[in-house]
């Protein structure tokens, strides 16, 4: 029996990492679940899965949760260190990090430095404090296990192998609804032709990443520090299909891919079944019935994003943190139709070259340089707005 | 460094193996080469490699060889026994089993028994033998390596894998030149239409059997044995580019593939490689290049073959060596223009039904049930010649 505790247990990622232990309840059991605002869905997950401890953002939580479940109440911590004390809960065996945004590092890095196993949805803890996050993994003995489908599936796919032996780790991107569209074409497009994503059913800020490449540019700096491949040893390929998860090109010109159907509950119960692997109750993967894989380079020019994430992964420092802030502000903007789609790359730019990158020492630095990369990107959004 | 010794060294498989070797004569050597009639192509090889024991099917090739090397000829065996004194060598630490058909059965036998790591490309081996053959290699600790590009890749999708955790092995299919035809349409083809084979250069008859997908009827057979999966659970995919080799499904739906170019060397260098992978010297698979990978479910309508495969596996006992002897024996038959190509499986079948299914106790027993069915389905072919 494991014992999981999950921060951004309301969240997508969440919701899918409790129903995959609601059909594994006699071999997972939920210790500690840390919410967001989402406080109807909290209040139903503690009375299902009855954890110890329960964190939320919402001051009302103590309360409610109270009301709802009386004498069998949880312990509720409503405070700013609450995801903190759910993700380093001392009963938990696994932590499955799916907060959304910045607001996952500082908890994910208290997982890491209880020498937790991770299982990490949150791509900021990688992207903005991979080193950080390394480094602490390594200190303590925490292992790491990747939930994104694409790292999950390179994690699968280097089973058994040896690190000196891979030559390439090729990322899949289904290419988003804009694929095959030119640079000048995405200038026009609105936020809902955007939100179409073609294979994943992923929330907003998720979907424009896709849209723009951006989301592959992130996943090449988490590849980097999940597996410690260099930059230019990672690909992005677009693959419409999303059937292959991604794959990993060995010295000897071998090939291996995972593939699987496009469900997240997948890589969140390899997550929490690793070493092992449990029996699934969803469907299987029918690839007579998907058909055709197909397979493309991506183009650069159109999806200036996904060269901007190697670039910062090159640059290193605090790039990376920056790339990632001065992103999500630049989309939050584009889906408050206050920038065309193709000024999300420019507001990342002129972000990156106005931050002065100083490397950062500790997490709380890392916060520190996100919260400021999110002012300078803002202030870049505004000053072309009066421009206009 | 490696020692390695090679029967079937002038056949397709022992002339690639050799060329890989050449590649990595840093770590690999050859001791012993077993050839065929090719003795132009023998006398070279011993002539680049220096091998200590040579065997060779030709009586002539001692003399050819000694009037070549001069003082520095190796030893030259050219009886029967030739390919067992070659795979059993006392200085090999890997045996490449390249022999086509019949022959190579207790050669193989041999290198197992001398608990060797076999190479393994001889179907024979597996498909008219597989019981001995395993119970032999658990005995002396001897290890099965599969050459064969499909069964490669099963064993490269395995890696890191619990067998409990094995839902479903996944055998790819070119489908061959005759892929969509009806089983009516296929009367009438020719032997040089049957030869013509999409993806692979192969021999004549691994040509016709992948034109009939008898080639993954053995293959189901040689998977049983390799991986200890029962029939009913390995499956065949059409999948005309023949780029993704073989795939694994896991209990927990994830299914890894292994893709790579259609180059025999790549299987073969892993084979020579394993447990590490070395460098390739070939070009790397580029999947954009290849850009759409195709999959259909098989009719068994038009390949009757294949489901002659699974019946055989599942019936036991001697059923797979009297399948592979009468195909031989059909394809022969084929090639001659004495029977279309859709008589193939008919004869197969009758000469399942006209043999005695007794199991075979040892190597000799099976060589002897092979020797038999070939009669069989010689008079089976002969009896509806002289009908007609």
């Amino acid at each position: 029996m494991k014992s999981v505790a999950i921060i951004g247990s309301t969240g997508s990622v969440g919701r899918n990492a409790l129903d995959v232990i609601a059909r594994h309840e006699d071999r997972l059991r939920v210790v500690a679940l840390g919410g967001g605002n989402n406080l109807d869905e909290l209040v139903r997950q503690v009375e299902r899965f009855r954890p110890r401890l329960v964190s939320s953002t919402d001051p009302r939580a103590g309360t409610r949760i109270s009301e709802a479940l009386g004498a069998d109440a949880p312990e509720v911590d409503s405070g700013p260190e609450g995801a903190s004390r759910v993700a380093g809960h001392p009963d938990a065996d696994i932590v499955v990090s799916a907060i959304v945004g910045a607001a996952g590092i500082l908890p994910t890095f208290r997982a890491l430095e209880a020498g937790k196993t991770v299982a990490l949805a949150n791509k900021e803890s990688l992207v903005a404090a991979g080193e950080l996050m390394i480094r602490e993994a390594e200190r303590t003995g925490a292992r790491l296990l990747p939930v994104d489908s694409e790292h999950n599936a390179l994690h699968q796919c280097l089973r058994g192998s040896n690190p000196a032996e891979v030559r390439r780790l090729v990322l899949t991107a289904s290419g988003g609804p804009f694929r095959g569209r030119r640079f000048e074409d995405l200038a026009a497009v609105t936020p809902e032709e955007a939100l179409r994503h073609p294979t994943w059913d992923m929330g907003p800020k998720i979907s424009i990443d896709s849209a723009t490449l951006m989301n592959k540019g992130l996943e090449v700096i988490e590849a980097h520090w999940l597996f410690g491949v260099p930059g230019d040893r990672i690909e992005v390929l677009i693959h419409p299909q999303s059937t292959v998860h991604s794959m990993v090109e060995f010295t000897d010109g071998s090939v291996i891919a995972q593939m699987g159907v496009t469900d997240m509950r997948h890589p969140i119960q390899y997550a929490l079944s690793w070493p092992e692997r449990w029996d699934a109750t969803l469907p299987p993967l029918d690839l007579a019935a998907v058909g055709r894989l197909e397979f493309f380079r991506p183009d650069p020019g159109s999806f200036r994003c996904l060269d901007l994430g190697y670039r910062a992964l090159a640059a290193g420092g605090s790039a990376p943190a920056v790339l990632n802030a001065s992103n999500e502000i630049a989309v939050g903007a584009f889906l408050a139709r206050r920038i065309p789609l193709t000024r999300i790359p420019a507001v990342i730019e002129e972000t990156l070259e106005r931050h002065s990158c100083a490397p950062a020492a500790c997490v709380e630095d890392v916060i520190e340089i996100d919260a400021q990369a999110r002012l300078l990107a803002e202030e870049t959004i505004r000053r072309v707005s009066v421009l206009r």
